[in-house]
């Protein structure tokens, strides 16, 4: 039998149906998130939780003509199935495969922005809206924000521009009530609880205090006021502050009623100026395990759909867990230490450190540029902070490591998960910058591990530092890309000292120079050469900065040729930083830097980018034979 | 006779005092203000403001214990005459001399971060509170913060999470009503309106509903709901949305009435919890041409003090005042031509850009990031947006270059006022990361002009270019360090092609290739070569990104040496994208670059930093001899 969803090859064949077929529209979305995303892995109680909302919205407007714009965007995998890549949803974030985000590339009609950090919609949306208005246009704009991405500044500074210029925009804010982590900040506690703080409590005084001037009425005043009391209620619960901001408040409408839902987009789409309906979703919903276990599910690897239980694989170490754990035994240790994190705590792997101390954890929300200021103020009160955010969200803060960590030069520890290709999340997520715009930074020192135990030994050596200080590790563990190699793993380590390179192998031909990720791949190459009769030397940098000039200038002067690599962009990145400082010190020395060549990439296993990116054992020994051949002819 | 003043020599002797003679205080130390900075230029309206603000902080808390964290800060010059610096006063902005802002190394117990960028004093005060709490401590902390610097993203959410947390931590909103620009965005609207909008008008249609009701007692029930409407608005006007996030709201008080703030000061002092204070000022207050012209003397130039007219300089046209001028141009000419500027109409010189097409202009207010995102939305919607944003603050919307730009490939164009070495406002405000920062990113294209002329051609090319285009160009106009060299400026100039270079004059033993404001320097620096016998060819590069290798290449190869010179950092910088681009392509060059070391530069003219970080035809000239004599020897 065909479903209602084969039918649907545009939101057009959505709009065609009659409106009391739609919950089954909704129903066999779901069922095809579930097949494929069991599959594949992926988000998966946000994407559930928003199915109706997408139907709903494509249904009232008039899309593509009228823009829709997502925020973070994996809430959009409803949008992906109803605007003509159903078919291609099993291949959901693999390699060549459609991105678990909206992607402009996979769909320029119906994707208006690629979206992967959070925050970003309202903006963009108010963009296209004013871009509307100057061109004489009338089609709706709507942009769609999840509570977990409302507290990031700029959808707040993206509110308020919106309030005060006053066009007609729709803001929808998808209220799963829990975003990645459980709720945090200010404004989230606001759209669930009846305001019992000073506010409420002083309207309530001051309707007593008339009431009793009019002391002859009691008994049915009372029953007034008790009425008054209600609507007041009503009306400070919990939009106001959205008021305030210049935007009509609506709702909350049950995310999940198709109906009303649609009757009141209906309503809204021909009022003008700013309006925001608050839908509230359940996360996981339709599927009961992910109801029932909403921070289990809210991104999966691939899992048994008929019992919810995932498929486990026996998996290395990461160096997220490895952090977490790390953090732990430090933070037990000495009471200043500090952790913050910016909405990830299960990301950053300090789920189980927020259970053991508590007391020396702060998540502040979605919120990277407060996360790096606050860690300021309490670095400047003499505490150990660690603000462990991925690479690609430090990002979001770069003024504040500048201006509130790095000018007053502040011991801050910046623990950046993620750095490097992160793999499925693709294009919006690979941490390829942080080494060039951290580099940049005057009193700014920058490590990468290794291996998962010099993580260990750096994040110590860290939180001893007395300036900023940041280390940088890729996502899953240490990478092997010839197990058939018999590298003596794990390796010893020397102390970590400042600046300090460390020389693991002795040749007497080529020195591969490696830092962080890349260098087990860059031993591996070393064997490779080794079965070919080249004498290779290996460093394991890692430092990024300040560079070990030292040993650096003698290897320079001691081999023939020189492989710098590192899982970072070229353009400003650790290699460039190398040679300029060997500039003049080099002696005829032939080089290459192997990194992130200055294209964005795309989504997919983190061993299918390396290489893509050419980060790979092979490419390490063809750049030494190339240069010792013939010097190199590297151009990029 | 012996001012009040100088028997204060920190905080302390202030507390000494009787209530009643701080207004005598506060008017010293305004006439130190007014004396001094007629002198020296600076921040002037603003700081008159704060002078009663400062003098009751300092009054009631028991300051260094107590802790004062300012934002953006220059209205702190009373703070600074108040802690120890009256003496040096004088020496405002100078080189050697104290800081227009808030500054550690100044005063490490009463200023506790050096402060330049709007928005960040809840957030560090917040981590001060927690530290503070940590270690069982009890001193207050008291956050003051501009309104204009309120809808800073990173301001919103540090209110969020102080909300959140419920810390004892005390915020002071100083509302001038004014902030930079104008007041913009929805919340600066609400401090000073009667809510008129839908919020209020619902609230007192119920409360007449309600009233409705008991209809026999009407009269006296209206003369009650009168009184009940007033309490309201008094009530939702305009604190409801720090209750709102959880702060319990006071206000607002008159900034200049002491009494009224020391009262209110002391009964908050003793109140637990997250707290704001409005405080309403006058910007100039006490200085009559400052208060009736507040935004002429926003900051100021040197000036007479008893009549206020401006001390006139002949000053050579700006690259600020031909960009404004530019604008109107292509603006008129091109409707969808789009300016958009963060808070900053007059720093990046739009303001009669404002007048002239304001259908085209957007004042975002201080809201960096919402103002990439929105002009990323105008791109997408087919306009031509040009975000004018000073280097030093575009660090702010880092990510969203990133992310809501160049992943997208849109046309953004960014004009970045003040790239380079600022000078009086200092170490916050250089902008000298930007090209590191941007050449790190696929996309973009990166220019800077060598003159006014170039300035103007590149924004024409930059508005026809398909993706992503910035232009960097510093503070003033083109810097002659050798008048006495007959150059023949200004310069011709051939049309801008995308990553083409521009051959100024061509020599035979050595070539400087240099960036931007570098380029005038630099043919100055070939005109002292020359009279040594030496001959330079002289390359603008005009673009750091990408660059013009077939140009470069040739040059490598045509000559012994070559300088590269920027005013930027080196890290990661246009003159080591450069040399890694030409590894192995270079035939035994001998190179150097001289840029910006890696260390934070203070305040002081232009022509004095520049000279400190060694940008200068001098040392160009000596670099050169250095290489050619005996290659580079250069470390740093």
């Amino acid at each position: 039998m065909e479903t209602l969803l084969e039918g649907i090859n545009d939101p057009k064949d959505l709009r065609n149906l009659p409106q009391e077929l739609l919950p089954q529209v909704a129903q066999e979305i779901r069922q095809v998130i579930i097949d494929k995303v069991s599959k594949t892995g992926g988000h998966f109680g946000g994407p559930l939780g928003a199915v109706d909302l997408v139907v709903a919205l494509h249904y009232v407007f008039n899309t593509p003509e009228d823009h829709l714009v997502w925020d973070v965007g994996y809430q959009a995998y409803a949008h992906k199935i109803l605007t003509g890549r159903r078919d291609r949803f099993g291949t959901l974030r693999q390699w060549g495969g459609i991105s678990g985000f909206p992607h402009r590339e996979e769909s320029p009609l119906y994707d208006l922005f690629t979206i992967g950090h959070g925050g970003t919609s309202i903006s963009t949306a108010l963009g296209l809206a004013r871009a509307r208005d100057h061109q004489g246009k009338s089609h709706k704009v709507v942009a769609v924000i999840g509570d977990g991405s409302l507290p990031e500044g700029m959808a707040l500074e993206g509110l308020n521009h919106a309030g005060h210029i006053r066009g007609d925009l729709l803001v929808i804010l998808n209220d799963n009530n829990m975003a990645i982590a459980p709720a945090v900040g200010a404004l989230t506690a606001c759209f669930n609880r009846i305001i019992t703080d000073p506010l409420y409590n002083r309207v309530r005084k001051e309707v007593e205090k008339v009431m009793c001037k009019v002391p002859r009425f009691g008994f049915r005043l009372l029953r007034a006021a008790k009425r008054l009391e209600e609507s007041l209620k009503s009306l400070l619960v919990p939009g106001i502050i959205f008021e305030e901001l210049g935007f009509r408040y609506f709702g909350p409408v049950d995310g999940h009623n198709l109906d009303q839902m649609i009757h009141t987009l209906r309503q809204l789409k021909n009022l003008r100026g700013p309006k925001l309906l608050h839908v509230t979703t359940v996360k996981g919903k339709g599927y009961a395990p992910a109801e029932a276990n909403q921070w289990k599910y809210h991104g999966v690897t691939p899992f048994d759909p008929a019992t919810g239980e995932f498929i486990k694989k026996p998996a290395p170490e990461t160096f997220t867990q490895r952090f977490g754990k790390t953090m732990i035994r430090l933070a037990q240790a000495d009471p200043r230490v500090v952790a913050i994190t910016a909405a990830m705590p299960d990301g950053t792997g300090l789920v189980e450190y927020s259970q053991k101390v508590p007391g020396q954890f702060y998540d502040v929300g979605m919120c990277e540029q407060h996360a790096v200021a606050f860690a300021a103020g309490l670095a400047r009160g003499n505490l150990k902070p660690v603000a462990a955010i991925y690479s690609t969200f430090l990002q979001r803060a770069y003024d504040q490591v500048i201006h509130d960590v790095c000018i007053q030069n502040l011991p801050v520890v910046f623990a950046m998960d993620r750095a490097g290709l992160v793999g499925d999340d693709g294009i919006t997520h690979h941490g390829v910058f942080d080494v060039a715009y951290l580099s940049a930074l005057p009193r700014m020192v920058l490590m990468a591990p290794k291996d998962l135990d010099e993580l260990e030994a750096m994040c110590e050596f860290a939180l001893e530092h007395p300036g900023p200080i940041a280390v940088r590790y890729p996502r899953g563990g240490v990478l092997r890309f010839h197990p058939e190699l018999a590298l003596r793993l794990p390796l010893e380590s020397a102390p970590i000292q400042l600046g300090k390179a460390e020389l693991l192998t002795r040749g007497s031909d080529v020195a591969i120079v490696a830092l962080g990720s890349m260098v087990v791949p860059a031993l591996e190459a070393a064997a490779l050469l080794e079965l070919q009769g080249i004498s290779t030397t290996v460093v394991n940098a890692r430092f990024a900065k300040p560079l070990d000039m030292e040993l650096f200038t003698s290897i320079a002067k001691e081999h023939r040729a020189m492989v710098i690599v590192e899982e970072g962009v070229i353009r400003g990145g650790f290699g460039m930083n190398l040679l300029e400082q060997l500039e003049g010190l080099r002696n005829g020395l032939r080089c290459r830097v192997i990194g992130i060549p200055d294209r964005f990439f795309e989504h997919g296993k983190r061993e299918i980018l390396l290489e893509q990116a050419g980060l790979t054992p092979k490419v390490m020994t063809e750049a030494v034979l190339e240069l010792l051949e013939r010097g190199s002819v590297y151009v990029h």
